[in-house]
């Protein structure tokens, strides 16, 4: 037979390390079996019940503090119960015994050169620190979460225009001048510069490049939200632009969830115009049908990140990336006109990567999607072999007539820049496809001034003579290419889209100097790693009372 | 100024070879502009306006064949309308002066030993015939569409319980013994056999796997909607055993757009059965953690898919891949109890490619949807990072009090047969995980049998002695794993599903003996091939009329 007792304390304030010592404190008690210390949230109170804690009779809300005691005897557990202000006492009164400043005001007159704060309070008062931070003009790591995202997307772009960084909300990673912030691995220092808004992955992603003999620079965390189109990327963006313009940083790694068609092409067109070799891990999404196009690399894993990006740092800092133009992307459309529709497919997959928008008569996704198959506009990728145009009529793999008509239409367009066909060859395909195409490709060269790219699929043993195929398109002037990837990273490449933000830039310095808000921990490990921080003595306004916080914000007229 | 006529001849039959050398035929007249030969269905009219045909005045329905003729004088069209027929006739006499029979019947009687009939005669006839190929006992080979998905079921169950191939509908590509049916390369014999739902996705594998000094066995082609729930992969499946029992098949290709999960799951299950490396390639699918899962090697194009056959085909026969075992994926289920969101999310989207049901609270599918997140069933991974777990609560990477008790419910449970936990070490880690957990992996080990993997990420350099922690953990009986890819590919090589379907094998032979109904160009193609084959001087039964043929059909009570 067991006896509990419990204790609730309304609307109190003590963060969860506190919490949890506490806990661990009551269940060593004597004739204590169990003890559960949490807010009493209906999650809480579930996990309390599955591990055998009777509830009944406890009203708590989930602000208030639910303490629970499990023991032997009706003593043990008052007696334990007894003891948690005492216990809870010891805790706040011990420490290092460095002056903690009560405010982020007196910590910044204290500590002038911090170039971060670091925020780990509850949500609901995380905000304003946060707003208080920038307006010092320091970047913000915060960790905490529960902070809405139209406060974030305030705090963002307010530290967009002062060229500071806000990493989060939710942000439990970072590792910025080598000092590890929230959760982080002891990393050697090195040429490999990381962004992401996947702390857990940024981890294995830093331990498996160290494992490999790699290093890195700076890992940025952006927070889980970053990449919502309601915040837009902005942490994301700031992160490609701080570590594109550090000399210490040969390598990028970005690391997310894919984000939105708009904000992945307009990343990845940020990450192209820093002209570094950068590994782009978008968690769960497929790959282009190339691995690399221009200075992105693709990956499907972490482990598999780490791998690849340690390989490009190793590589010698003078070689030249085959496919990695310094021009700007042409500015005329692409008209892909094929009868293969796998290869089409595969064009899609890749270009749709590093361009938008696209359309296509074979959409991926609605916004592809070509609103009159007959007519191009924009970047238009075709299936000449779907339904739509073969009803009744031989497959475009047989018969040229309706490609033909369509090149010509497209050779006219003065909006189009290149022209891309597939031949296939073999069996059952037109037994001379270059005796039809070629001069229609020569009309397009010369007096169209298009360029002209030809994938030619087949072997040598081919009915239609492979190097006689090629050989007539190439006197055409188009750029023949036999091998799929090959002429997808060509293709991609040429179009991919480069965009350089018009941003103050954010200043990582080569210092971390840290003043803490919140949770002690953040604090300690800065300390033992080395670091120079502050720690604040921090309380919530007006002793938590939301009415008399209200009362004070209006006062201070921050918003 | 231009003239045009046209002629209109309702419900004609005339295979699109034909039509499309009678259009060439007319457009070469003298006087003559251009000329469209095509079925008067609305693409076609618009085909043929936006290439500058007046289609005013015409009224055809989709059944009817148009012919119209533009050209310099009225003289010039009307004499060329006047020349269809004799165009038409020359057409149909010329020939090679084979033998052609009038029906498949008398065809088979002259050429008993055929083993495959190729049928390309309209949609609304080929069941028919492909029911008459099967009762003749004969694999079928079917390029036609406007096969309903109805008529494609029906004609796979009866394929598969004869122990017979139906290859399509709509397939437009297959190499059977060397000779290649509809599109297809030529590529030198080899040992990779190939079985695909793209026709041009197995044209450029093939080729590129000839480019790269490889050779293909076998390529068998399943048409595009096999893979639908309503057919179920039949002809797929069918093809993985053919494969796996063929002599001459050391890799397997597999290529088709991604299938419903249980599909993949059972096909995958068949594939891992047949002890050959098999590489996947499904179009548009984001790829496992890890790319190979015991003898399943995941591409994500076709030139990849080329290139890692051909590694594979030339891998010593007699190696072994180090994740394939021999014996059945454990009984018993996986529980996984993670810290880190983004390691759990790896293990999940590879686990669940080749196991099938999943649960999890951070669902990619709705039927992954764990009901009760303190509960597990089946094969479960919990991420106890999430909101739900960590309300007012620290978080697992801090503190291990959650997890232990989820640990202890896990290893009382019988069914659960493999334990997992990601132990994350570093800054604001928990400072010595193993002193807490490795205690409780003993009992698991110990006390119920159970097997544990411990997932460790982190470095040597980390505050809580990574060497001494695995070292904890292996003395308390786990497996220690400290690398993202290793780790999920030793628990997925575990569970993979397995699969071995009981069915009458089909057997390819060693020779392809061709019937052909339909585009006497599958018939010349075989032949210059230097295969054998007979064609069938196909006419629709009871001369096309739909009212008569269904008398005849239910005369003939064929089903």
């Amino acid at each position: 037979m067991t006896f509990s007792q419990f204790e609730i304390r309304a609307g109190a304030y003590y963060d969860s390390v506190i919490l949890m010592q506490l806990q661990k404190g009551l269940a060593g008690l004597p004739g204590v079996v169990d003890a559960g210390v949490v807010m009493a949230t209906p999650a809480n109170r579930d996990v309390l019940l599955s591990t055998g804690f009777s509830l009944d009779g406890i009203e708590a809300s989930p602000d208030d503090l639910l303490i629970i005691v499990k023991g032997e005897s009706e003593t043990a557990v008052s007696e334990a119960i007894a003891q948690v202000d005492t216990l809870l006492k010891k805790r706040q009164s011990g420490g290092s015994g460095d002056y903690r400043p009560k405010s982020l005001k007196s910590a910044v007159s204290i500590q002038p050169d911090a170039n971060w704060v670091l925020v780990s309070v509850p949500g609901r008062y995380a905000t304003d620190v946060c707003h208080d931070a920038l307006d010092e003009g320091k970047n913000v790591f915060l960790y905490s979460d529960n902070v809405s995202i139209e406060d974030e997307a305030t705090l963002k772009k307010k530290a967009q225009s002062l060229g500071l960084l806000v990493m989060g909300p939710d942000c439990g990673t970072a590792v910025i001048n080598g000092i590890g912030l929230g959760f982080a691995n002891t990393v050697r220092q090195g040429n490999i510069g990381i962004v992401g808004a996947s702390g857990t992955g940024m981890q294995a992603i830093m331990s498996e490049i160290h494992q490999l003999g790699g290093g890195i620079s700076q890992a940025i965390g952006t927070g889980g939200r970053d990449l919502k189109d309601s915040v837009g990327g902005i942490t994301f963006e700031q992160g490609l632009l701080a570590l594109g313009n550090d000399d210490e940083t040969d390598v990028i790694v970005m690391i997310s969830k894919p984000p939105s068609p708009e904000i992945a092409n307009r990343l990845l067109a940020t990450a192209q115009s820093m002209q570094k070799k950068t590994v782009v891990y978008f968690l769960g999404d497929s790959l282009p049908a190339t691995r690399s196009i221009s200075y992105l690399t693709f990956a499907s894993s972490m482990s598999e990140t780490a791998r690849t990006a340690v390989q490009l740092s190793q590589a010698p800092k003078n070689s030249r990336a085959q496919t990695s133009p310094t021009s700007p992307p042409s500015p005329g459309y692409l008209r892909a006109l094929f009868s293969g529709g796998t290869l089409a497919f595969e064009l899609l997959t890749t270009l749709q990567k590093v361009v938008h928008p696209l359309y296509t008569n074979i959409p991926l996704r609605p916004d592809q999607k070509l609103p009159d198959s007959l007519q191009s506009q924009g970047h238009t990728i075709l299936d000449l072999g779907e339904d739509e145009f073969t009803q009744g009529r031989l497959h475009p793999m047989m018969d040229n007539d309706l490609r033909m008509r369509r090149f010509k239409q497209e050779m006219s367009d003065p909006e189009a820049q290149m022209l891309v066909l597939d031949v296939v060859l073999g069996e059952g395909a037109h037994p001379d496809p270059a005796a039809e195409l070629a001069p229609l490709v020569k009309t397009a060269v010369s007096e169209h001034n298009k360029d002209v790219v030809i994938l030619v699929v087949g072997t040598e043993d081919d009915p239609q003579n492979k190097q006689h195929q090629i050989e007539q398109f190439e006197e055409a002037g188009a750029e023949v290419i036999d091998n799929v990837q090959e002429f997808v990273a060509y293709v991609a490449t040429e179009f991919s889209s480069r965009h350089v933000p018009d941003l103050p830039a954010v200043s990582l310095g080569h210092e971390t100097i840290a003043i803490n808000v919140g949770v002690e921990t953040f604090y300690d490990s800065v300390k033992s790693q080395g670091g120079t921080a502050v720690h604040v003595d921090w309380r919530p306004p007006a002793g938590g009372n939301e009415k008399l916080m209200a009362i004070l914000a209006k006062m201070k007229s921050k918003k």
